[in-house]
C-alpha cells in the first residue's frame, strides 16, 4: 500500500513546499510508493486528527508522522532493509549540519527574493493567511520586498561557496550518490524554481550542475513538477 | 615509534597553525603517539626532501605525507583498526562540507580580526615573509586591518549559526563523539585563541561551550597550548 503524503499545493497544482520535497525525495530514495494529497495551507488543520500545524505529514497504513526530519528518521527505522536516507551517526550529523546551514543561511535570504512570487501562485483561500504570516515573519509588508534581488542574489551566491566546493569535487553532497544532505540542500532551490523565474544560480556554477543532477533523479521526479526552467 | 609532526611555531613556542591542529587532533583521536618538530614558516622548505610548501607534514617511520586532508585519509587507510577519523563516505562528506564552510565562510573573516596579532607573535625570521604574503592575499597592507573587528565579529557570529544549531543539539558536530568535522571546524578558533585576546565567541553561546569541550579532549591537549583564555 502506498504511503500517503500530504503535500502543499498552489493554485494550478504546483508543489512548492521545500519541506515536502525533502520527504518526497526521501520516499523515492527508499523506493517506497507514494501518493500525494494536494493540500492548501488553510487545509492543514483538517489532516488526520487535526493536530498537525505544518506539512509534510505522511500516513503509512495508519501510522501518522509529521515534520520532515522525523519522517526521515521514521523511514530509516521502519524500512531498514531499503537504502538508508539518513544512515548512521555520520550521515545524520552531516544532514543536520547541512539542514541548519540551508535554513539559516540560504532559505532566509531566498525568501526575500521569491515571497511575492509564491503569493501570486497560491490557492485563493491561502492568500490572506500567507500575506499576514509572512509579513509578520519578515517584519514588514511583503509587497515590494523582492526589490533589489538582483543585488542580493550575489550575496546568496557567496554563501553557497561551501556547497559549491563540495559538488565541484563529488557529484552529490552525499558523495557518489545522493543522501538526505542533498535533499535538505535542495529545498531552497526547488522552492524557488517552482514559483519564480528568478534564477538563484546560473549555468556554469557547480551548484547549478548539482541542481540539474537532482532534478534528474528518480526518472526526473522533481523536474516533472511544473516550474521555471533555470 | 612516534609519528613526527612538523608543526608551525611562533616566537615563544606557541603552535598557532589551524591546519596543523587538525592533524594533531586527528593523531590523538586515533591514539597514535606523536612528536612535534616546531617549524617556522621560513624553515618549511627544509623538511624532508625539500618538496613541501606547507605544513602539516608527517613522517611516519619514513613515510612522508603533507596536507592535513591527505594526512587524515592516510591515517584511516594505514591504521584501520583504530578509531576512524574520517570514517566512511558519510563521515568524509560531512568533514568535506564543514571544512569548506570553515575555510570559505569563517577563516576568511577571522583572518581580518587576528592577522596583526599573529604577526606580533611570529619568529623574527618569519616576519617579512608573513607580512608580504598576507598583505598580498588580503589585497592591502595588513597594518591596521584589525580595526573595526568589534563590528565584524557580529557578522562572524551570524555565520556560525549552522554550527550553533547542531552543537546546541549534540555535544559535537560528529554527534556524541567528535569526528574530523569537529577538528576542521575547530581550526579558526584554536588559531585565534593561540595568538589573540579578542574573543570570537562569548560564554553562553553554544559554540563557546563546544569549543571548551574540544579544548578538554585528550587530556586537554589543545587547552595546554599557550593561548588566551576566552
Amino acid at each position: 500500500m502506498a504511503i500517503i503524503l500530504y503535500d502543499l499545493v498552489g493554485a494550478d497544482g504546483r508543489r512548492f513546499s521545500s519541506n515536502c520535497w525533502r520527504t518526497r525525495l526521501a520516499l523515492a530514495h527508499k523506493g517506497l510508493d507514494c501518493e500525494t494529497v494536494p493540500t492548501p495551507f488553510t487545509a492543514i488543520g483538517e489532516i488526520g486528527d487535526g493536530s498537525f500545524k505544518t506539512i509534510p505529514v505522511i500516513d503509512d497504513g495508519g501510522t501518522w508522522v509529521g515534520d520532515s526530519w522525523a519522517i526521515a528518521e521514521y523511514l530509516d527505522d521502519v524500512y531498514p532493509d531499503r537504502p538508508p536516507v539518513l544512515g548512521g551517526s555520520d550521515g545524520r550529523q552531516h544532514a543536520l549540519f547541512v539542514q541548519n546551514w540551508a535554513r539559516s543561511r540560504v532559505s532566509s535570504i531566498v525568501m526575500t527574493m521569491i515571497v511575492e512570487d509564491i503569493y501570486a501562485q497560491l490557492c485563493p483561500e491561502d492568500k490572506e493567511y500567507f500575506f499576514d504570516s509572512r509579513s509578520k515573519r519578515l517584519g514588514r509588508d511583503i509587497t515590494g520586498i523582492q526589490e533589489g534581488r538582483e543585488e542580493r542574489v550575489l550575496e546568496l551566491r557567496e554563501r553557497l561557496e561551501p556547497m559549491r566546493r563540495v559538488v565541484a569535487e563529488t557529484p552529490f553532497l552525499g558523495g557518489e550518490q545522493p543522501t538526505y544532505a542533498d535533499y535538505v540542500a535542495l529545498s531552497p532551490f526547488i522552492w524557488a524554481r517552482t514559483v519564480s523565474p528568478f534564477a538563484l544560480v546560473e549555468a556554469g556554477d557547480p551548484v547549478h550542475a548539482w541542481f540539474q543532477r537532482i532534478l534528474d533523479l528518480y526518472d526526473g521526479l522533481a523536474r516533472r513538477n511544473p516550474g521555471y526552467d533555470w
